[in-house]
């Protein structure tokens, strides 16, 4: 039924999100120092949000974006040590121990059983090398795209390189924005994770897409069962 | 001969160090306000290359450490609009025009002739992908890689990948580290450009390296004649 299997890393595999709530509490916590009001949080979400066409997406994005935030809100005032403290910041979310997500790997064994698997996630090159590779799952993997976004020319052009059919294809992850919209657009599967912490960024609206080639699950866990029952079901037709 | 011509980009297809050299400058001349001396340049290489195993290539990663660098060698006094200036730097950069080596693209549709071509380079992915699109060349080439790194294994993945015999594989760039050494020492095809301003840190020497398939021009103008040479020169045989 599928000729592969993909699945999103971040927040789908492993936790990611939680590092950057942490990264954006210690933010708040430096600028009420300087008296900036808690509603900070949702300026320093537009700001990143617009650097992203400068920097992408990642932990170098992110923590630009921050000091930019800090020079900007505390009208210059920002101490160098606070800057150093940002500077610090990056390097220990970029050498973060990688954390599964519970269950993960029981998972990648089930479903490898139904197609070569693919990873497909954006960030920083290195840095998602690097978790690849310490996640102690790249073995389960034939193929890792890094892209800089995940529109849907760009899952096109990963299925044209792959010669995959959009109808052979399947992706799983935990942001409608980048893992399912994008996807059912050019005529794929998907499959979200529901209640999994995400950035405000990758959620969307399903709102006009076509939902016959879309499934839903609460966690990670219920993946394999829910694509083993789908492939089960289209064989049994 | 070659079932694969590759092209490193930055410095090769178009300029690159001289923004970096001009980011350098700045920065020298911003410590130079604070009574920082001018053997600083040394200092800041030495920080930036112990700064990539976080932060990998690119002008993210050049940025984040001269800022790391001002405030330490300042001692804490680096005024934030100086910060603000480096983080204007980031963005300066990374949408800086792409300017064309001279000659690249008649060079580009002389060897287009010879095999299929494929680039490869490596830095911030979002960054080098805007500039192979900007560069106008993109048509030319029917394989973008982006790598973090341009070691042997990296090397080999890629054309274990595209199912690339190395003696019919050659890559052309203006790197010895990155372009040359790590493509002879997977028993590939390397043609250096000896001539155009490279960053010292991708500076190596040739020492022990087997170079019965090395080839030196001064620029990429040369690169043409010395191709169609070597295939005609092998094909007389």
């Amino acid at each position: 039924m599928f000729d592969w299997i993909a699945f999103d890393a971040d927040d789908t595999l492993w936790e990611n999100e939680e590092l950057y709530r942490k990264g954006r509490e210690t933010f708040a916590k430096m600028m009420a120092k300087y008296g900036v009001d808690h509603s900070i949080e949702h300026r320093v979400d537009e700001l990143e949000t617009d650097n992203i066409r400068y920097y992408g997406y990642g932990v170098m994005s992110f923590v630009l974006s921050l000091i930019e935030m800090g020079i900007k809100e505390t009208e210059g005032q920002l101490q160098t040590e606070d800057v150093q403290r940002l500077l610090d910041l990056s390097k220990e979310m970029l050498t973060a121990e990688v954390v599964l997500m519970p269950g993960v790997e029981k998972v990648i064994k089930q479903v490898r059983k139904l197609a070569p698997l693919m990873l497909i996630t954006k960030g920083d090159l290195l840095h998602q090398e690097r978790k690849v590779a310490e996640s102690g799952l790249s073995g389960y993997f034939r193929a890792v795209e890094v892209v800089s976004d995940k529109s849907p020319e760009v899952y096109a052009a990963i299925l044209a390189k792959y010669q995959i059919q959009p109808e052979r294809f399947l992706m799983v992850g935990n942001s409608l924005r980048s893992d399912v919209i994008p996807v059912l657009t050019i005529g794929g599967w998907a499959v979200h994770l529901a209640d999994h912490l995400t950035w405000s960024h990758e959620d969307g609206g399903l709102e006009g897409q076509n939902q016959d080639r879309f499934l839903e699950v609460a966690s990670i866990q219920e993946v394999g069962r829910i694509l083993e029952d789908l492939v089960a079901d289209q064989h049994g037709r």
